[in-house]
Parts: structure tokens; C-alpha cells; sequence
């Protein structure tokens, strides 16, 4: 049986300082616990019923699997629907300093704080190989439960580096990278060259890329919308224009070789 | 002060059976609630509180606007964080039967139940100037208050039509309409031809699109992936993959004009 403690100190990973104080996270279904065997991430302890121990414990190698009934994986979970398996993962380290490349297509995320939308993001980035996003210091923490969950398994997949956003761009800028911004009043997508790639930014879900941001940015691109004014919405999603924004720059780039 | 009734019969729109019987849903925050002006919706009444009624009732004429106080409208609405303002509005009744028009660009979803991925779909219809979305009667209810609020008033501007949807894609594909799915094997949308539109289809987060409506899909396209096989996610999110699949035939059939 799990203690109370133990089912405790799993919740407390819900909390981003927890899981700062731990060096874990939690991931959680079948489908995200699955995705952790595709990936570099190291498992510290598996919390599963016994249905789930006897169709899959035996792709988990040298990993503690401990059988917990019903009752406790409900608690140990932090999802609104029933679970099987719980598991706790311990917090990679980056092997190298956070920097955009040139020759590489970057993706810079300016207070994206809603988790869903962070989680469908990276995996977006995934997608398009895109294999390091930039995030300012205000964005929402890549191992949120929720993020993780909407990620499906791209957070294991995509790295992220969060940093002083507005001086990494500017740095970019120097050493002739392209800076594209995404606003409503930018260039059309569709006319813009963006067959050198560079680094794609994008805005917080309320107020989009803040002015320390924008000062960094050198060409401000939009997608053209096929509405008129009078009922077309504000703006759309930040997770839907980056998959726009995304998917036209590797269509571009792809056609040129 | 409100009755306990009357705040029992506003939380009871949450679920559908309630909304059908009163022919009502529910639309919460300023930013939604504002977007009522922009639509043709007709609203039953507004709940708000003083600070609210103070600098927005002015805009709603001949609206019947309801003071409360802030324990009451914790009690009305449905979101976690706070909100000022819960309006309930009549569900409109289509003046004309579902159907798809030859010459114009349609979205249908198979199937798709996530709430946020509904409405953030209807918003991304609403950009790409798609006035109506068919619908599969398995889909989630649109006035369910998850995605009125992820469709940021797209859902007062967009009709959806749930439908049998085998039956009108079939209808469409005797039109000779082109009836296009997205799948996991089907030609890359950079090297279809999407030049004479038609409808595009979109599956269910975790199955993608069922066999019944398959059978009626006459063009299998996909999104092309940046990232080889073995890194790469399962699949995009369907509201990512609309994303791009509406703004790729909105390019080409701009770029045709």
C-alpha cells in the first residue's frame, strides 16, 4: 500500500516549486507513459493497477513499477477522468547552453501561459523537427501536468529553454538571423520571404509579443484571414497560428531543395 | 437577489438535456459577452456585477441586465477563475435545411469531443471566412459553455450542422463536390490539388476519421511532417491540422483569383 506521504509528495508535482525541489514530473495515461519509451527521459517510479502492469510492464526495463489499486491511482492523478498509470520522471538536464542557430529554423514563445496551448505547441514543433523552442521567463512551465498531457509525448521529444527572451532575440539579430514576429498588422505570410528560416515568435494568448520583445524583431509577418472585418474573430489561437506559421515556413523551405 | 432556482437552472445549461429544453446556453467573461453585439444572437438576460453594469450596459440596448454580487456570480458561472459577467442567450434556429453548396469551401468534423478542440476549430472556420461546419451527431454539442468560451465569439458566427454525415458527404460526392479527409497515408497537401475547394474533413482526436465516413472521402490528403519517424509525434492535434489545412487551401485559392 502507498503512503500517505508518497501519494502527497506526487501531487505536490503539480507545483511547479515542488517540482523544482524534486527534479521530477509527472506523467500520466497510457498513451504519455507509453511515449516516455521513444524518448531520452529517465523514469524514477511507475504507479500502475494491475490490469496495466500485465499488458505493459514488460517493455519497461530496470524501472520500479509499483501495483497500486484503483482507489490510489485516482489519488495519485490529477486528471478528471480515470487513469491506469501514473508515472514520475525525473527533470532533464540540458546538456548545453540555450542559443539559436543560424541555418536552423527556431520557434521563441513570448508568455504563452495557457498550459494546453503550450503543450499543443511543442507538439507542433515536434512536427516540424523543430527541436529546441525558446520561452521567456513568464511562460507557462513545460512539465505542468497539463502541458505534458496535451503534449502527448512531444515534451519528451522537444527541448525548452527558457531565457531572458528580448536579449537571445537580439543576439539572433546580430549574427543576421531573421527575427519573425506575428502580428496583426504584419506582412502577409503568403509574400513574406522566409526561405532562410530564422526564428519564428509568438505572442501571449491576451496581448500577443510584449514591446521589450518586439524591439527585437526584424520582420513583422501576419496571416492573411479570408473574412471580412465586420465578423471576423479578433485573432486566432496562438496553438493554431503557429501550426499556420510552422507549416508555411517547412513548405517553403522544402520546396527550395 | 437571485433565486436559488434561478441560479440552479443557469448551471443546469452546462449539460445539454437543459439547454434543449429551455433553447438557451450560456456565454461568460466580457470578451465573449461582448461579442454578442458583434452576432445576430438574441439574448435571454445578463448577469453581472455593479463594476460591469457600470462600464459596459450602455452598449446593450433593450437587454434585460441583472446586478449581482460577486457570491452570486461565482455561483452562475462555469469557469474556475473569476468572472464578471454570465449571459444567457437563445440558441438560434437555422432558417434553412444543412447542406453543402458547390463553390464554396466547407469544413465537416467526425467525431470530434474535445470542447476547447471544437471551438477553437469554429474560430479558425470563422478566420478562413467558413460560414457553416457539418458536424457528425457524435460530435460535442457546440453551445456546451467549453467551447462558446474557446471560440471567442466564432460560435455566435459560425452555424454548425449536426448531421448524418456519411449521407450528406455522399450527397456532396454525387454533386461532384470533392470530398477531402486527412489521413495518415494520403497525398501531401503541397502536391494536391486544392484549387477547386470542396469539404474538408476532419476525425476524432484519438481514431482520426471512421470507416462510414471514409467510404465517403473521394481525396485522401495529409500534412506533410518535418521530423523522421522514429522522433516524430503520432499525430498533430485536430484543431493544429485544421489550422493548416484551411489556411493551405485559402493560399491557393487566393493565389487563383
Amino acid at each position: 500500500m502507498l503512503s500517505k506521504n508518497r501519494i502527497k509528495q506526487i501531487n505536490s508535482l503539480q507545483i511547479k516549486k515542488y517540482r523544482q525541489e524534486s527534479g521530477t514530473f509527472v506523467a500520466e495515461g497510457t498513451k504519455v507513459v507509453l511515449e516516455l519509451l521513444r524518448s531520452e527521459m529517465r523514469i524514477k517510479e511507475i504507479f500502475a493497477v494491475p490490469e496495466w502492469i500485465l499488458s505493459y510492464a514488460d517493455r519497461f526495463k530496470n524501472t520500479i513499477i509499483t501495483a497500486v489499486n484503483a482507489v490510489e491511482i485516482r489519488k495519485l492523478s490529477a486528471m478528471t477522468t480515470a487513469c491506469s498509470v501514473v508515472a514520475e520522471v525525473y527533470i532533464p538536464k540540458p546538456a548545453s547552453k540555450p542559443g539559436i542557430r543560424k541555418g536552423e529554423l527556431c520557434l521563441a514563445l513570448d508568455g504563452v501561459r495557457d498550459p494546453g496551448n503550450l503543450g499543443t505547441i511543442l507538439r507542433i514543433a515536434n512536427w516540424y523537427g523543430i527541436s529546441t523552442v525558446l520561452a521567456s521567463n513568464d511562460c507557462t512551465d513545460m512539465y505542468n501536468p497539463k502541458v505534458v498531457q496535451a503534449a502527448m509525448g512531444s515534451a519528451f521529444r522537444v527541448r525548452v529553454d527558457y531565457c531572458d527572451l528580448p536579449k537571445m532575440l537580439s543576439e539572433a539579430s546580430s549574427m543576421g538571423i531573421d527575427v519573425f514576429g506575428t502580428f496583426m498588422d504584419g506582412e502577409s505570410i503568403y509574400s513574406t520571404d522566409l526561405s532562410n528560416g530564422g526564428v519564428i515568435v509568438m505572442g501571449n494568448e491576451g496581448h500577443g509579443i510584449s514591446s521589450e520583445v518586439s524591439a527585437a524583431i526584424s520582420r513583422r509577418i501576419a496571416i492573411p484571414c479570408g473574412c471580412d472585418s465586420a465578423s471576423a474573430p479578433e485573432s486566432l489561437n496562438v496553438s493554431s497560428a503557429t501550426a499556420i506559421v510552422c507549416n508555411e515556413f517547412y513548405r517553403v523551405l522544402n520546396q527550395k531543395k
